[in-house]
């Protein structure tokens, strides 16, 4: 049932890129042989960005199905005001959270296998009641889970890092690397992998925090005072996991044949190898939830709406590993 | 003159794989077509290594011009001790550092074009008197320049990196990066791109600190505090220099085409994506002293030494591109 069910992308800032890249990966829906998705969104979002791309309004998820082949499945819902490209506006504020909450109680009923969400500006949907820093707090909450079991993972082919800390400053992440975190996170990370990615035994590579992995102690003391004891005690439990080991010698072609995630200390420590590597084709995915949930690793791309130059290359790929999610495991484990 | 010199390369840890790889990268001298260079070392430590390559025991650096196409010319000194592979003595430590203070004083004599520094151990050889962290502050102090002179450049084909902060814990990153040092380093990293590399008029990317470049203050204060100042300051001094600017989108082979060196503001922020794009062929470069030093971007692999396994591609790119650089300048400028 989960993996016949279409998959639900949200609409997404209507202001920035995701009516573009949206249609645009409709468009391409045979050379990247995409499954059927529909989005929850709006037929004059199109229009406002200049995008002619045919549209079947759809009344339930499940038309999606016979109509992804002759054009964009749109559950179309009202936006609130007028799109302007490159210009989100308070009108439709309201929309972009409802599409996330919908796309939420679609997965939980399982009228949908999984949900795409289409970027979006964070700072104006504060106003409208958006709690926390993103998507990926927002969904915890629906979900009712604790914020802390969200984990962000990002993957391109080759590489799958989770940053344990994100969008923080340089200065704070010190403090905010524990045992605690360390532990939690590596088991939802392990527990994933086997489950949606059918790696029988994922091998796990921590980075240090500091150059060298702290050379002992010479450079900084995390290493020898959080993270080798928190990796040992993992290890009791079980799981392939080592380091810390020198984070600028761990994202090379041999070095990545020797894990299945690394678990990184910081964002831009997790972030630079994967967007160096393969920049057009990353996927944000929110692992710990009870469905499945993936996005592209871009932004609203505000200064490009409406220009048709937005590349559809990450949601395409966001699409295609939600659709492998879901097959891989029923919509219901929560 | 300095042209025509031949490269000093210095002993280096000699327990290290340092002469396995001065040996292989003789051994290629033609297909890689690299220029005369000799080793200031020991035909017993390349015994003692197992390594049977034919030598010529040059009296004179002039000598190994000639002597250079049949054997790797070897400007022979005491090691003070026996060699055992990946067991670096106290006994042979001062001969590590007397190799490194001859090759400076044959630059600077003009009777070599450049130097290029095989890996050193530095905790052997603080004992033996070796001041500072390593190898860039100790030719500082040979150079009679002030160490905050001596900035590491690494390059590998297609990037160039320079860390503003080196071997220090995470921690202490964010209190190291002052405007002053940024204005500092960017003046030195621009006049040498200009002298050594032909690079006419040199752009320099400046990294933001902290994720996503701070997104204007929401992620951390330094960008605006710091950054934005000094780049804008060095504007005015008529510099290429822009930024501060996402690290995680600053390394793909698009962004790469927009500068000719990305300031960086800590080790891993700019060793990651150079090693991540070129893990062989990184090399260090020492800018803003009063000659050409390079050196392999790897250390001793003491774990490896004597089994003949080291790769000297990152020597060779050194030797090639001490060789560069030296070219473009007279030896004497300092």
């Amino acid at each position: 049932m989960a993996a016949s069910a279409p998959i639900a992308v949200t609409l997404g800032e209507p202001a920035g890129v995701a009516p573009e890249i949206v249609a645009a990966a409709w468009r391409r829906r045979e050379t990247e042989k995409l499954p059927p998705f529909f989005w929850i969104g709006a037929p004059e979002a199109l229009r406002a960005h200049g995008v002619d791309v045919p549209t079947a309004e759809i009344a339930t998820p499940e038309a999606a199905i016979d109509a992804f082949a002759d054009a964009l499945p749109v559950l179309a819902r009202p936006l609130g005001g007028p799109v302007t490209p490159g210009r989100p506006q308070a009108a439709t504020a309201s929309a972009v959270i409802a599409a996330i909450e919908e796309a939420v109680a679609l997965l939980r009923s399982g009228r949908a296998a999984a949900m795409v969400t289409a970027p979006i500006q964070k700072s104006a949907l504060h106003a409208a009641g958006l709690e926390g820093p993103g998507h990926t707090e927002f969904l915890a909450r629906l979900a009712g889970r604790p914020v802390e079991d969200a984990v962000m993972m990002l993957a391109v082919p080759g590489l799958r890092v989770v940053p344990l800390t994100v969008h923080v400053p340089l200065a704070q992440v010190p403090a905010l690397i524990t045992a605690e975190r360390l532990r939690h996170v590596a088991r939802i990370l392990v527990h994933a992998l086997a489950r949606d990615f059918a790696v029988a035994r994922p091998r796990i590579a921590v980075a240090g925090l500091n150059p060298h992995a702290g050379e002992a102690g010479a450079i900084g003391e995390e290493e020898t005072r959080i993270l080798i004891p928190a990796i040992a005690s993992l290890r009791t439990e079980g799981l392939d996991i080592r380091g810390p080991l020198a984070a600028d010698t761990l994202f090379h072609a041999d070095a990545r044949t020797g894990y299945d995630a690394a678990l990184c200390m910081y964002h831009d420590q997790a972030l630079i190898p994967l967007k160096t590597i393969d920049f057009f084709r990353g996927v944000n995915i929110t692992l710990g939830l009870p469905f499945v949930r993936t996005s592209p690793d871009h932004g609203t791309a505000l200064d490009i709406a409406g220009s048709g130059r937005a590349r559809p290359d990450s949601l395409i790929a966001a699409i295609r590993t939600a659709a492998e999610m879901a097959a891989r495991r029923c919509v219901h484990d929560g």
